[in-house]
């Protein structure tokens, strides 16, 4: 650390609402009727009491009783990480759909434990949050008690379940891990390889490509557990590997994008053919799916439109309307590239 | 969407102090007193309110005044986009500082516009956040006045000056980008191009590594501004541009890694030398930085050191204590690799 003209102090102590009333020469409650309730203070008084307000910047306290019926107008969105670029494109369509209706996002990153986002969700309705949105559909006995007993609307995310604990939106991962088992098997690969974390959803992705292999008589596939939420050189790394463990591997599915282009990326150092060789595959369709070479086959999921969704959904709640599908399947699709 | 066994209702509403008081057969009062002054009351009641708190999921208001010294124990960030793993770096280190305190964030993105900060930081006031982190130190007259009248801590991040509004933790962009075109000079590249946004920092980094080669008698480096917060398909694009426009440039310094990786993957495709033919550099030594081909000398700068440092400023200020050193120069580094 480097020490420069350091500021002489911490700043002064904050503009109230007394110090307006005081400026203006009101009273305390009268500045309170001119942001609460500014048809019953006469025009004059609402102008010059507003102009204090303005060049003081005086702002209200949003938390305080009598202002939005007690609304916060802060949701709260718990992810495992946002170093990850799938869940930071769900945290951008949040954020952008929230912040047009004047609601701001609280943010807790659980690093995939379950013990995290039970803390997290405690200290998000001990701050009154409006709306929670969670990732995934397994969480503690205590979380799900909270949630019930905090009464405020709650979406799941990044999962299917036939019981969420309120609303929720996402996609299969169990059948989009099948669906690329499928289309490998089709392809012609037979001797595979899944890789990815142990966290629910990377283990439902690789039970159903498992399922898929099994049903269409390909051997049982290889499954090589990483650290949950890795990157590049996670990739890199497991593809050599793999091929020191099973050299006669054909193909190789990965929980996501990153690792699978760490993968191409190595395979391209190590002058291994792709697909020629081995085949690669990803998950998400993130950009550096595209933008690798060679491109990777990948299965496309909608990670900023879980965002927006939940949004549109909170939303609505907080409108006192019904949500006309609170249980919404947004999909996946194959999307082949130059990879298999 | 897919309609589902649909969820029959909203939660019920929320468990309230006096349902807990009810059920335990106390008054509210009790209940107060058992959350918020326990030694005043006697063990054996404290002990079953505290049980009934815990089997009904009841969770005390953060908010209300009386906890805490009516603090919110909220934090607000204030970031261009947590698309950019450089940003997602920051805010990942101000996370889990804070919340090793029991402090939550509150996360705002302006995609780069001064008119959404001003909006952001008025939002996050009025929510009487106990402090704000801002990125940069260029904001608008009206962002200042409120950040002043709000008398909370503030930090500005992700670069210098010799005037923060209270404290600062970041690097200086104009000298890194005037170290980069030295090391460039010094490696015989002469003819160069800088790619980047037009935001505050992107300018900067331009503009130091101007000075650079121009008081080395290097000509004056040619200026591709792409829109901000780029990624890969930008980078690839515009090394394109690039060599179409000046097809004897020796070198491409980008103002991000994830730009020179887009451009040294499109070199890769096209069969273009790197560095042979076109040298490469990029900014913020990300993963991606290491693990592309050839890997890319890139600026280090510590953006997760950035969101920790800002955080320990706040906790320190939150705690009453001064802090020792409020303009926090993090420095840079120049790491050469194989791209230059």
């Amino acid at each position: 650390m480097t020490r420069k003209d350091a500021p002489t102090a911490a700043p002064a102590r904050a503009i109230t609402k007394e110090d307006v009333a005081r400026a203006a020469g009101v009273s305390h409650i009268t500045v309170s009727r001119v942001i609460n309730t500014p048809e019953k203070v006469s025009p004059a008084t609402r102008e010059r009491v507003e102009s204090f307000i303005s060049s003081m910047g005086y702002i209200p306290n949003m938390l305080a009783g009598g202002l939005a019926s007690r609304r916060t107008r802060i949701v709260a969105a718990i992810v495992p990480t946002i170093s990850h670029s799938i869940f930071a494109e769900t945290v951008r369509g949040l954020s952008e759909q929230l912040s047009l209706q004047g609601y701001q996002l609280l943010l807790g990153q659980t690093n995939y434990s379950e013990e995290a986002e039970t803390g997290l969700v405690e200290a998000f309705i001990g701050r009154r949050v409006d709306g929670l949105v969670l990732t995934g559909v397994q969480h503690s006995a205590r979380t799900r008690q909270r949630l019930k007993a905090a009464g405020i609307p709650v979406v799941e995310t990044w999962d299917m379940s036939p019981q969420p604990i309120d609303m929720l939106v996402g996609f299969d991962n169990h059948a989009a891990g099948q669906a690329m088992g499928d289309y490998l098997v089709r392809k012609g690969y037979r001797r595979m390889a899944f890789v990815g974390g142990d966290d629910p959803r990377g283990l439902a992705r690789f039970a159903g490509m498992r399922a898929a292999l099994l049903a269409q008589g390909a051997p049982e596939p290889v499954h090589l557990v990483v650290p949950v939420g890795s990157f590049l050189q996670a990739g890199r790394e497991t593809i050599c590997r793999l091929l020191a463990l099973q050299p006669d591997i054909e193909a190789a599915f990965f929980s996501n994008d990153v690792m699978a282009a760490g993968a191409a990326l190595e395979c391209a150092r190590r002058g291994i053919a792709v697909p020629k060789r081995i085949a690669l595959a990803g998950f998400a369709n993130l950009e550096i799916a595209t933008e690798v070479l060679p491109a990777l086959t990948t299965v496309q999921i909608s990670a900023h439109q879980i965002g927006l969704t939940a949004a549109e959904m909170l939303l609505t709640r907080f409108d006192g309307q019904t949500v006309p599908e609170p249980l919404c399947d947004l999909g996946y699709s194959i999307l082949e590239r130059e990879s298999t």
